[in-house]
């Protein structure tokens, strides 16, 4: 099956099932209510329900507010070797987070984050008697590209052995994580880096494991602009997704909606020499054959004067 | 103002304002909902309502479900020091995560969690027809302490100012970032040494910034049954809570409730020579003059072989 979010013209969300040109819409506000709804959450996913057509169906977050959204560091064998060919393999997961306020949809655009010389600017156009709305510097000119299978969590799970883990993962779609490598490396926590507002695209559609397989092998790319960043297989990764939320569900609890960001291939801008970074206008595509693909533009912030 | 949350005896929970040895009953589920009821929440909580006794009340977790809650690393002049006399001061914030499911109440116990050969266990409990619940071996023996202030945000705040940083600040309150070294160390990056579940301590009462100012000085101690483990006050803190909200807010929104543990001095057990781990039993208290204390069992975790 391939679900989705989708926002309705009164301003509200429905789930929605995609079946060819066609959505069935579902009694729920959205897929991570309809896998929060119970371990029984396929079957309500196929029920039937009110057709409208794809075309102009608007894509809302694939997942309002997951509990908690793992990244997971160099797992992609190219990856691991491209800043450094003589690189060990990782012996465990590298683990890191996103939250819920850090993930964008699917076709959103990315704001590049206005800088911290905001206040003075502030009290300069104050000065100035100038327009509310202005546009400042980018906190940061070094914002990356991350191309990601995400995996998404069907029901709770904790100390997943490999079967409970397979049983555990509802679908995958597609995400970005976006990063802002200056603050990355602020300090040996990546966190910091990781974790902005609305910059990680996300969707626009799960597509279930049971289409999928849990452990797919798909062709995963990395465009921005028309330049092609990253193209790999998802089958390239060291740790796959069931070894993935075993990993994770002996620390925490996983549950309905949580989502893994499961590495990025190699082709990243950092690792690029000379190294490449985002600008603003510049379009972000994240492509997974069998999935779908995130479309996102890179925009200037406009920050309102009162804020 | 003293807040906290309190556990009625029809199972739910209600906010209340500690006045001597009454506490006065206000109508909203806990200080989580408090905080998220508007930016006024300080006349909400100064309202008047049925009080009952202190003694015999019991305490809830302070927040339920705060939607992000941050820690610091290395924000103790002294604890920097410890590992390394020559260490070199952070020029940044070092900034790791906990989840709300990481988070347990000020009273209760802290389960040192089962360890991976669980499902071996089981295969061999079957077997033999056993009890239906087992005690196993622990998943690490390298769980530490780490003191902390913990800052609760009031209302929502990006890109603050030192200013709007410190009117965002609710109050503090304690808690402590249990720590699994092991498991910390297994890669780069803390996150799956820290996030453990129901591990960290936190509570019992809030106590609001108008009291204790943004930049408290207090003495602050972690004790392990009887034996003070580290003896420090909050004023050596190289980022202060104010610091610490306006540099965490040019990253993502802090929303009411959210939480930033600011940080622990010297002391801990992996420092020590020889290290000191805790072991099922002991009792660990985290206190802060002027705010309260902590007082948690650790014991060794059962699992039922039906989970």
């Amino acid at each position: 099956m391939k679900l989705a979010t989708f926002r309705q013209a009164d301003g509200t969300t429905r789930a929605g099932r995609i079946e060819g040109d066609e959505v069935v819409l579902l009694p729920v506000a959205g897929v991570g209510e309809l896998l929060g709804s119970g371990t029984d959450w396929r079957a309500s996913a196929s029920q039937a329900g009110q057709r409208v057509p794809l075309a102009g169906a608007q894509f809302g977050r694939l997942v309002s507010q997951p509990s908690k959204v793992f990244c997971i560091g160099r797992n992609y064998l190219a990856h691991i070797r491209e800043g450094n060919s003589e690189a060990e393999l990782p012996r465990f997961p590298e683990i890191f987070i996103k939250f819920a306020d850090s993930l964008t949809g699917a076709y959103e655009d990315i704001p590049l984050p206005a800088g911290s010389g905001f206040a003075k600017l502030r009290e300069a156009v104050a000065a100035a008697a100038e327009a509310p709305t202005v546009s400042v510097p980018a906190e940061s000119d070094f914002v990356d590209w991350e191309a990601e299978l995400v995996l998404v969590i069907g029901h709770a799970v904790r100390r997943a052995d490999e079967r409970a883990a397979e049983a555990a993962i509802a679908g995958f779609t597609v995400g970005n994580d976006v990063s802002v490598r200056d603050w990355q490396f602020h300090t040996s926590q990546w966190t910091q880096g990781k974790a902005w507002e609305a910059m990680s695209p996300v969707g626009p559609v799960l597509v279930t494991a049971d289409e999928l397989g849990v452990r797919p092998d798909l062709r995963i790319r990395c465009l921005v602009d028309d330049e092609v960043m990253q193209d790999s297989r998802t089958s390239d990764m060291l740790f796959d997704p069931v070894e993935l939320v075993a990993y994770i569900s002996r620390i925490v609890t996983l549950r309905p909606g949580d989502m893994v960001f499961t590495g990025t291939p190699s082709g990243v801008g950092l690792a690029r020499r000379p190294q490449v970074y985002v600008r603003p206008g510049q379009v972000l595509t994240t492509e997974i054959d069998g999935i779908g693909k995130t479309v996102n533009t890179f925009v200037a912030e406009d920050l309102h004067l009162d804020d």
